[in-house]
């Protein structure tokens, strides 16, 4: 059975404009919050199959969305890497022994090993598989290289970066050290989700904006695409997104074999459908927060379409979907743009 | 006599291009963080006169840039509205009681009372010019109605500006009310600002980057249109920096009467330039991380300097100066700028 999602991703004509939301299986779900209050916690909830794979599956039921996608954490590889990762009530994630030196480097464990440890991420997608319907697409994803060391070497969230700004400008190459050795994890990792059977790959540079246009492709995306041709080359029918939050000036350099690029809400789609709507198809990019007006939803619902014309195009939130939305405005979204986009 | 920073702002050809550093005055001098443990807290540091013109001249005799800027914050303006503002430590700024409703909004402070309140800053202006060497500007500032309705909305500083944005897609009659009460405050600040003695304005939009680009004019960027227009009829001599940070997307739609644009570091000043450069003169834009490494910072200079050619430009930084730069290295950034750019 032909999956709508995928064959978008491809590129393929479909009868409507399929639909997913960033965070979709999220905290504005009542259905969402039980499963995780049983958890006990987040990072409890990424290592337990059985339940993630229920969260992964509530917003195709109750929110209507044309894909799933995989509930789990960017942070699990650096934390399968052997750095002790732990989420502090308030404050985000938090690494408690940071990457500063080729020695702090040479601890972590690499390649094969560190992929095979995410053995709980493999064993969700199969749960999820055996229970999603067959039309519906299910995407498995990663943090990009760039994304992840942000965590790795400032041990938690930063408004400034300026411990890896520091490392980029001083030591460039500890830091092309670091990248490498997640590329390597991440190839694999993304292997192992694929053999698992995810029908779709997103890449998430979620820090993208946080480097100079000049010096991007040196540092994030040339890793990015480094992924996506190793993938490729193994699993061409496997669409592979790429999400860079928040570099339209990076747009007339966007180079690299992958199917779909994630616009963010806050590039306008014209721009992004002129620099790069022949090459890829795109995917977005309302702005979250119209979700909590179902008139402001539906203007920019209209006015997408109106840009991308039901072609080469996935409808998606430009950023996550926030905790405060009410659930019926997301249905509205989800109804909205299959509603405008059908034949 | 002549101020090279003036000529330069108004386009007139000059011996070299003029540099000066966002965050100038602040805490990697040692210096600044005598006089502010003196002053107690940061709070105190603004409402002292005295003590705001010490580190006010600091970076100028220091770091030998070529314009001072006014040592305050652009919360005192919403701190005299009425609004109780604090400084949590590690947390940044507070209001204890957020603008929700219009009623909230009525009891603020408006016009020629709030803006008379705010005789510290006019003061510390005043002592400045008494003691700033006459070939050397000062800059006044004000932050742009939207941000700081963002802090008057929120009750502080926020990743999401969910609060705004609801307010923006759900009752954005409120939200204009609040930024027309604001921006009235803003325009007689400025006015008083330049009747104490600056010689120059600069109009920070710091959160520009949360508004979507199709909304961005309609709750930004008219509004600071609007003070530009009421002080260039009442003073054309004074010129007009806008910094809206991280809006490349709307350079295509930038208009009004002002004399600099400050580009961001996110945003590649080939592209300013070939935006906005004919109508505007152009400030930037290294970014501030590349401080920490000289020969970083050289090359950044370089290029800039390529694409300026010494023309209708001001070096600056993309935004502001890290606490943790070295001294030594923010001197290199300032004597290189002179250097490259002497004809």
């Amino acid at each position: 059975m032909s999956k709508i999602f995928v064959d978008a991703c491809l590129g393929k004509e479909t009868p409507y404009t399929p639909v997913w939301m960033m965070r979709q299986a999220g905290r504005y779900l009542p259905e969402y919050m039980a499963v995780r209050a049983e958890a006990g916690n987040f990072l409890n909830l990424c290592h337990d199959p059985k339940k993630a794979c229920e969260v992964t599956l509530q917003p195709v039921d109750i929110v209507g969305v044309d894909a799933a996608i995989l509930f789990s954490d960017i942070l699990v590889i650096p934390d399968e890497m052997g750095m002790d990762l732990s989420f502090v009530k308030g404050e985000g994630p938090k690494f408690s022994d940071p990457i500063a030196s080729q020695a702090d480097l040479e601890r972590l464990i690499g390649g094969e090993e560190a992929a095979s440890r995410l053995t709980y991420v493999y064993d969700t997608i199969k749960l999820i598989k055996e229970q999603l319907a067959e039309d519906k697409a299910l995407i498995g994803f990663t943090g990009a290289p760039w994304t992840l060391a942000t965590y790795m070497i400032e041990g938690q969230g930063t408004k400034t970066y300026n411990v890896c700004k520091k490392m980029m400008y001083s030591n460039p190459e500890l830091l092309h050290n670091i990248l490498a050795k997640v590329t390597e994890v991440v190839k694999l990792y993304m292997e192992k989700q694929i053999e698992a059977g995810i029908d779709v790959v997103q890449i998430f540079d979620s820090w993208a904006a946080a480097i100079e246009t000049e010096k991007y492709d040196e540092f994030s995306w040339k890793y990015m695409v480094e992924i996506a041709e190793y993938l490729k080359e193994k699993y061409p029918h496997i669409p592979i997104i790429m999400f860079p939050k928040g570099i339209p000036a990076f747009y007339d350099r966007v180079y690299g074999n992958f199917d779909v690029f994630g616009v963010d809400w806050a590039t306008p789609m014209e721009l992004a459908k002129e620099k790069l709507g022949d090459k890829y198809v795109l995917q977005g990019n309302m702005e979250p927060c119209r979700l909590y007006s179902k008139e402001a939803t539906t203007e920019s619902v209209e006015h997408i379409q109106s840009v991308m014309q039901t072609k080469r195009h996935i409808f998606n939130l430009g950023h996550g979907i926030l905790p405060d939305v009410p659930v019926e405005n997301a249905k509205h979204f989800v109804s909205e743009c299959q509603r405008v986009s059908k034949k």
